[in-house]
């Protein structure tokens, strides 16, 4: 009999109606029985709650605990699921896929947008579709199962504070979608090159959270990289304009980034939502790449910031970070050149 | 005979191929000839260059020139268009909005995704769809003329970094589209509450441009706020998840927030492009509120910075901050209670 493991973390779908306001409350089991789902049916389901928490508390040792309970359960369980707040789900999801790589078994990251407990929830389609997936898929990996769609989960966003629909997969395809009869429907277009092997299972939870990330607006000022510094961290990402560059009239923020990007890694990622960073086009672009920072090409922002966390947890030379950041783990990055 | 006022100010729709990468090289004059657009043709246009740069250039200080260049042609044209690059398109039409208040005639900004000069550009059809309006709209305002719609100019973003559909109407719908034939086709849903007069026509070019935008991510370290009040900052827009919150566990990031929310003002706005902030939900968010801060609600991001940069040259009090950024002045904010 197939066994299912599914962890709990807290978050809106295990909400309650508070005097200040919607607070985690109920822990997995609840959560299951509220959606009607039965721990013996064909399967079994094994429960464990890890946090209890929305997942704006959500914090990166977190990760590491997550990461970790995922790797064990890799290895008694057919499949993985982990109920979690919506809020950070997407950083979850991208830090899982690199500190937990090429599992040949489906871990499935799901939540909802409204709790389990208030009518109309979209909790209880997106539990038993992430269980169905967790039972049945025919991939490995780290996915992200959201209002009928199955993404790659180092390729989410959340892009609507309220619809349910509230995941896009940004700049890659949506893997499969699962029906109202419950049939998994795969997209046959993305399947072959998803599904190819990058390597063997690995757990690897070093990271270091000292990342900020700069956005960027018209007028910033460049004094604060040097705070930024004074402070110890250790990476920056630049969240850029369009298909990325930086600023240098009247506020030479390009010369600052020049002068600090041999010591510590500056990622320029962009605000815009879909179509990545290309910094070989524009002439702003082409003058950041020559001021030494590293395109995040076509990843979220989420992965990025994710990888880059994870990356400074192997080293601090701006090279390797480089290497890091350009090489393929879960297909987070197409292989572009740049 | 109506008479336009066309203004260039550099951008994409402007670059020509270097060996720098493109670059804003065209004049406007150079920009209408290649359109193909005579400057006689059953009206009268007219041209001036502000600037010509790339957007990401772009600094608050050029934001007061536009809006005083597009009041004053207000006196004397029928309409006026101006030719802007994508990167900060969103943030000038936003802050224009709020510089100038009211117009009766239609204000048009627009731009290319593709240098004029280069085959498929999407510069043509955008120019003369602004000029269109520009010259047969029946409302006034501040609108983005983009790929066939037109849209409020202070509910605008970026949401594509390569696609020529790259700007979104957000939380708000578009006003009207421009067909094939040249027709405009308006939105009867939203015209009315569009065309209700808020006022006269007002220029009001104070602001400050001392707005950081902190963009959260999990681990983010409190003490960022410290420096950055040290630097002298006189606002900042927290930039959190989902609906709205502030993280308190084991990095006490409400805190520090409730120590400076009387000193200066904390805006809330969220990562999530769709379905805005409500602080009301949420534990998480009504702890934010209790700190003191002020929900940027339905706003954008581009919005949500210009007018936190307009309103702090009008006031350094908190209160009156939070008075002016939850005013309506263009239907950038829905009037909700929160």
């Amino acid at each position: 009999m197939k066994k299912i493991l599914v962890l709990g973390t807290g978050g809106t779908i295990a909400s309650v109606k508070t005097e200040e306001g919607f607070k985690s409350s109920l822990d997995i089991n609840e959560i299951l029985r509220h959606a009607g789902i039965k721990l013996h049916n064909g399967y079994e389901i094994h429960t464990k709650n890890i946090l209890n928490i929305d997942s704006t508390l959500i914090q990166p040792e977190d990760w590491e605990i997550i990461a970790k309970e995922v790797y064990s359960g890799l290895r008694d369980y057919d499949g993985i699921v982990i109920s979690h707040g919506t809020d950070t789900l997407a950083h979850a999801s991208s830090m899982l896929s690199f500190m937990v790589q090429n599992p040949t078994k489906p871990v499935v990251i799901t939540g909802a947008m409204k709790p389990i407990t208030e009518p109309g929830s979209d909790a209880v389609k997106n539990l038993r579709d992430s269980l169905l997936f967790a039972m049945e898929a025919k991939i490995g990996g780290i996915f992200v199962v959201f209002n009928g769609k199955v993404m790659n989960g180092c390729r989410v966003s959340k892009i609507n504070s309220v619809d349910v629909d509230a995941f896009k997969s940004i700049n890659y395809p949506d893997i499969a979608y699962i029906d109202e009869g419950g049939q998994i429907k795969y997209n046959a277009n993305i399947l072959d090159s998803y599904s190819r092997p990058r390597g063997s299972l690995k757990l690897d939870t070093q990271y270091d959270p000292r990342v900020f990330v700069l956005k960027l607006i018209p007028g910033l000022d460049s004094r604060v990289i040097d705070g930024l510094l004074d402070m110890g961290y250790k990476g920056l990402i630049l969240e850029s304009y369009g298909t990325g560059g930086i600023p240098y009239r009247k506020r030479n923020l390009l010369e600052k980034i020049k002068s600090i990007s041999r010591e510590i890694p500056v990622v320029v990622t962009t605000q815009a939502l879909y179509g990545g960073v290309d910094l070989s086009r524009y002439e702003v672009g082409m003058k950041a790449l020559e001021a030494g920072v590293i395109s995040a090409k076509d990843m979220t922002k989420e992965a990025t910031v994710t990888k880059l966390m994870w990356a400074l947890g192997h080293t601090e030379d701006v090279d390797e970070i480089k290497q890091i950041m350009h090489t393929n783990y879960a297909d987070e990055i197409k292989n572009i050149s740049q």
